[in-house]
């Protein structure tokens, strides 16, 4: 009698067809110019996620640029991005052997089909797959339980009112220590800490990283404010492409004050590299 | 018999009129474009001071912008800054009620007269005197021994070769454990801290904050490398206006890897305040 044939795997969506990538994808219109129709689908609380953002302002940029990575890449955000259509206008500041700086501009239609600009950002670029192999990083991966101890927002109820379609996108699974504030007890600590994929399986790479250090819920809600805390700048160093599987990404506040705050987040890899670092200035809201 | 007159306290210049203020003072040409002479007295090893850069940047910006005081700066720094005649050319990039966004490039000139453009910048600005008074930071001062346990260039040989007229324009005092450098037995950490101020007594701002989180010799330098760490790309955040007095400034190294290492410093103020945290990335040479 034959074997019963097991379930096929659920297919990962390899890098380059996920939906990450069909969303941050970019159409160039002519040389510097590039189209898209920003996705609904990536939307925090109505608000679409400043990391989406970025890569595709990073994945324009990888197009302009003659290096293919962002090694450090800086971003203001101007006015609210909405789901729909905008522009990428890019331009290359100077290209080098191993560095080429270039800048962005994300821009949408107001009512009369003027241009409003969304987002403006400064990169270098250079080739992580050229960088020597040599690793002196003192800096260790975070203490986070083990994926199966950790929880994501399908764990539990709705913590968060309001469209939050992100969450479809993601695999978030959030360290418990860093969970009081989804069941109204907040630590008061400004740490946030996740085990951080892609919901249809497909690995990370550099440009995901630029969603990942914005994808958590923000640590203002463990320091106990509620509201919104818009990032007014980004900037991230990207140091390494990332091996394949789930990273690790743990996010710091240590600097609230004066109704700003600064969120440092280090994302890690399977093999336990540090392979980026972001820091954001963002408006916290007291009242 | 008159009391002999006590000696005059040495004069400390004012802000507005110290060293730091003559060297970063640019000359509106028209609107958007000021001139100056990079002055040759901020210079370490010969090369301009990054941080002496991004100030007179933000000198230019705060003169274009509506809002004095920059909150969050980035700069990527393309080719080396010459002492000499220099240009910077500044666009208003947004203003709101509450910050204001500009964009502005550093240049010099070729041998033919062609413009080349030195640094490009992205910065919002804000005003430090209106934000509410509420500190949270759960941040702590460095562990700094007090200044008189501490060393500055004055106190023993010169440990870098080179022109580093920079050292005459501060007063910069190292913790002693983080000298192990200049007496050949580095520590290995990536660590550096310093009791910081201007020579001329000239207490410290907003601008010279800019100036503070690139003026210690490299954490390079305790990890044991030698030779020069250009700075690739720098941000700074400027939390609050710093309180007159001497300044804190502790700077980590935590992800040398790849021929590229990171920066972190925090500038602490006399009352104990987080001021301005910044990071850089920066070439290490490993050779």
């Amino acid at each position: 009698m034959p074997e019963a044939a097991s379930a096929p795997a659920p297919s990962r969506a390899v890098i380059g067809a996920g939906e990450f990538d069909r969303d941050t994808a970019v159409t160039r219109r002519e040389p510097g110019v590039y189209d898209i129709d920003l996705s609904a689908g990536w939307t925090i609380i109505s608000a679409v996620n400043g990391g989406y953002l970025l890569a595709v302002l990073g994945r324009a940029l990888a197009d302009t640029l003659p290096h293919p990575d962002p090694f450090t890449i800086s971003a203001h955000y101007l006015t609210a991005s909405q789901p729909g259509p905008a522009v990428v206008r890019t331009e290359t500041v100077r290209t080098g052997r191993t560095l080429s700086t270039g800048q962005a501009s994300l821009l949408q239609y107001d009512e009369e089909g003027n241009e409003v600009e969304r987002i403006r950002v400064l990169a270098s670029y250079g080739d992580l797959g050229t960088l020597p192999d040599d690793v002196r990083t003192t800096a260790k991966p975070p203490a986070i339980p083990p994926m199966d101890q950790c929880f994501g927002p399908e764990d539990g109820p709705t913590p968060v009112e309001g469209s939050s379609a992100i969450t479809d996108r993601l695999m978030l699974k959030l360290d418990p220590a860093t969970l009081g504030w989804a069941l109204g007890a907040p630590s008061g600590k400004g740490e946030m800490r996740a085990w951080f994929g892609l919901a249809d399986g497909r690995d990370p790479d550099p440009l995901s990283l630029l969603l990942a250090v914005d994808a958590l819920p923000p640590t203002a809600f463990e320091i106990g404010l509620k509201g919104w805390v818009p990032t007014v700048e980004l900037t991230v160093h990207v140091r390494h492409r990332p091996a394949p599987g789930p990273l690790r990404v743990s996010i710091t506040t240590r600097n609230l004050a004066g109704g700003f705050l600064e969120e440092d987040a280090e994302v890690w890899d399977s093999e336990d590299r540090l392979v980026a670092q972001s820091r954001q200035l963002a408006r916290a809201r007291l009242g």
